[in-house]
């Protein structure tokens, strides 16, 4: 008997059918034997729903209110499952996420789980009920209710399969795993048995949307193992575990996973996939003093303004100017305030110009063993040159090299980089992508 | 500066433009120097649209999953409640049940109050803002969410305007007041000005469908003045409260309702209004042993199976026989249960029949000083007699005497009753009806 956490996005729940479809789910696997305690987001479009009806009436609503209205999407859902598993004999008790004792910091609208106090949860556990958890929220010390922003759900589940150390989380998404890269890209993509967690890490942070950073990042750091996988079929989905995670997971894993975990450790490099992203700006400080600290002035100012910087190049100074160059990406929507806060602090960064690229895209191979291994940057750079895609910044890492591109060559990018690395799909291996969405 | 605590039913918050103008309704009486505390209900159709999820998703839902779902409704109407107000430019914070300290037991779906510690609410109140609270839920000690069941917004209305020693709690809903009788039946029906507690828990408890009795026992028990009005219209409503109410009332109370109040005190009787209820059943068991102690056990074989007797009737035994018959009203709802409970005790009630009447008719007159006032009876039966209405059952109390009818005389006889007693309004008193339901 294993415990195992199920976690179901919105498009799982979207109406009763889909509900109950999920609520039989969750009852074979109960009748398998096993204890289970299920994540779920909020149905379909109901978060759409209220945010819409805020827009009516207001133009900036406080955070707090906003955390309070959205987390109600998750109270309906979590409620009329655990009725509908209930209604097939199986009994099921729903908890909020301050009755899951999923504690956060008071940052409405993108908390931070502080601690995990899931009592109630493991007391059903032990009662023999399965326990549906709302998803994205928990409470904060002043007793407020908190939402933990995107990804949140995710991060719950991971968060409560660590905390009552659960022999794994699965991911219930439209799709049956990750692929080498985004299907609708690159039509022969294939879809990856086994992740690290590391190389998932990297995927997640560079553009792959299925599962999000911060639930990889819990997952790594206590060690769950994940299985992203398919809430519209059976069959197995891509398993996310380093090789000395929980010896009770051998039981779990399918064989020709763990397969493919044992010749991952004998050859090098393995490409797990590839990522890309087209949500990224990238802002150029032309001609700013090459003195000490100034750099560093420049990316205290753009925190501070609250963006998250993906990528930053600098260059040499031009010789006898003493003046150097730094790119950086950051998401497009923090580019206004960001523009504005570096062009408020003109005088102290002293610098000549400011230039602006809305949209560029980014492509990241992901593998093990990339830096060791000289002939994946060759073989990256010749696929794009040979595709004629010029590359703007490149950025590397112990396991991913990243490369900004004009946005509208991004998809031939992907392309191409798939092929050059061997990745497309033979035809025994194809497979028809089913999802709805990524 | 008074403290008032605003009741806003689903109808008037059923959008976003009725949203809006219940917040400039808060906004104005807070520019008008008041603390206000606001309770608001789902809004307009949430709770149906929640069951009717349920009900394709479960035959019989847990009551405790029932209770998470439908507190869903009114976490929505007070979040977006607050945005509304705020937008207006005054402070607003909302809170659930459990935040604004509503206590209760653990009977889901119809919980009742045990404590009221509503510390969050007055630290807003000392704050400066506008506490919006959810109405109709709370929290168990078990950190369960609860509902109060009907009427369960009124109540919580009350009960934090007593707790918090609200010099007023004013009732919104779609029609303007309490009237002598239910204008849809009684054209002519006028608003009451003012109102005794004692009388308006009579006409609750009895049919009158704008206030909850449990919120007027609330009222009663601790002397909280209530203002049942429009959220439709600046106009007052209608006043309940004892002439030993609060000092501070004088000043909100308008000096035509204190008049009205000055002058009930020398005219007797004075007739309240007229309460009319078609929810009732009649059971009547025929031939039950006229032994001590057997009515006491048919009433706790009824209590058992969870019926709320209204009125009762025991005739004389037929002289010899050794035998009586004893008459009944209970709602219609818990009618099944209990004809089930009282034929499986048949034996031990030794009882020769029992007759259902689903449906009767109840006529309730409710006023002070009655009893002692033979006329008063005399007119009643009078008036219903000259009607062709024939009377199945009566029952008295101090202010109130009630009598089963046919359901189909119930609208007669309430015509003829409130023309005898001199309610219909004068011409120059006339109002027009506009409400959309009671």
């Amino acid at each position: 008997m294993a415990l195992i956490v199920q976690k179901y996005g919105g498009s799982s729940v979207s109406d009763a059918e889909a509900m109950k479809r999920v609520a039989k789910r969750i009852c074979d696997t109960r009748h398998a034997g096993h204890n289970v305690v299920v994540v779920v987001s909020a149905m379909g479009d109901t978060t759409d729903d209220l945010l819409d009806l805020a827009g009516q009436l207001t133009e900036e609503a406080p955070q707090r209110e906003m955390d309070m209205l959205l987390s109600a999407g998750e109270r309906i859902s979590m409620s009329l499952l655990a009725m509908a598993i209930n209604q097939m004999g199986v009994p099921a008790v729903s908890y909020t996420g301050a009755q899951a004792g999923v504690l956060t910091d008071s940052h409405f609208g993108k908390a931070q789980i502080t601690g995990m106090v899931p009592e109630r949860v493991a007391r059903s556990i032990r009662e023999g009920q399965v326990a549906i958890v709302a998803g994205f929220q928990g409470v904060s010390s002043d007793d407020d209710v908190t939402t933990l922003g995107r990804g949140g759900s995710d991060t719950t589940a991971v968060a409560l399969a660590a905390a009552l150390h659960a022999d794994v989380c699965e991911i219930y998404t439209d799709v049956d795993g990750l692929y080498t890269a985004d299907p609708r890209i690159v039509p022969t993509a294939r879809r990856v048995r086994r992740l690290r967690q590391e190389e998932t890490l990297e995927l997640a942070a560079h553009g792959a949307k299925i599962l999000h950073l911060r639930a990889v990042e819990f997952a790594r750091r206590y060690n769950v193992p994940l299985h992203v996988r398919s809430s519209f079929s059976d069959k197995d989905g891509t398993w996310i575990a380093n090789s000395d995670a929980h010896p009770e997971l051998v039981g779990l894993v399918p064989d020709a996973a763990l397969k493919t975990l044992e010749e991952d450790q004998v050859e090098a490099p393995v490409i797990s996939g590839i990522a890309h992203d087209r949500s990224q700006d990238k802002i150029t400080i032309v001609g700013i003093a090459d003195a000490p600290g100034m750099a560093a002035r420049l990316f205290q100012i753009v925190a501070a303004a609250g963006a998250n910087i993906d990528m930053i190049v600098q260059n040499i100074p031009t010789s006898g100017t003493g003046r150097a160059n730094i790119s950086f990406t950051l998401p497009g929507a923090d580019a206004q305030r960001t523009i504005a806060a570096i062009e408020a602090a003109k005088d102290e960064l002293d610098y000549q110009d400011l230039r602006y690229s809305p949209g560029v895209g980014i492509l990241s191979l992901v593998g093990a063993g990339m830096r060791t291994n000289p002939g994946v940057s060759a073989k990256l750079f010749g696929s794009l040159s040979e595709a004629g895609i010029n590359i703007d910044m490149i950025t590397t890492s112990e396991i991913r090299i990243s490369v900004v591109t004009k946005l509208e060559d991004l998809d031939r990018a992907v392309r191409a980089v798939h092929s050059a690395f061997g990745l497309d799909a033979t035809e025994s291996e194809a497979v028809v992508y089913g999802g709805t969405g990524r």
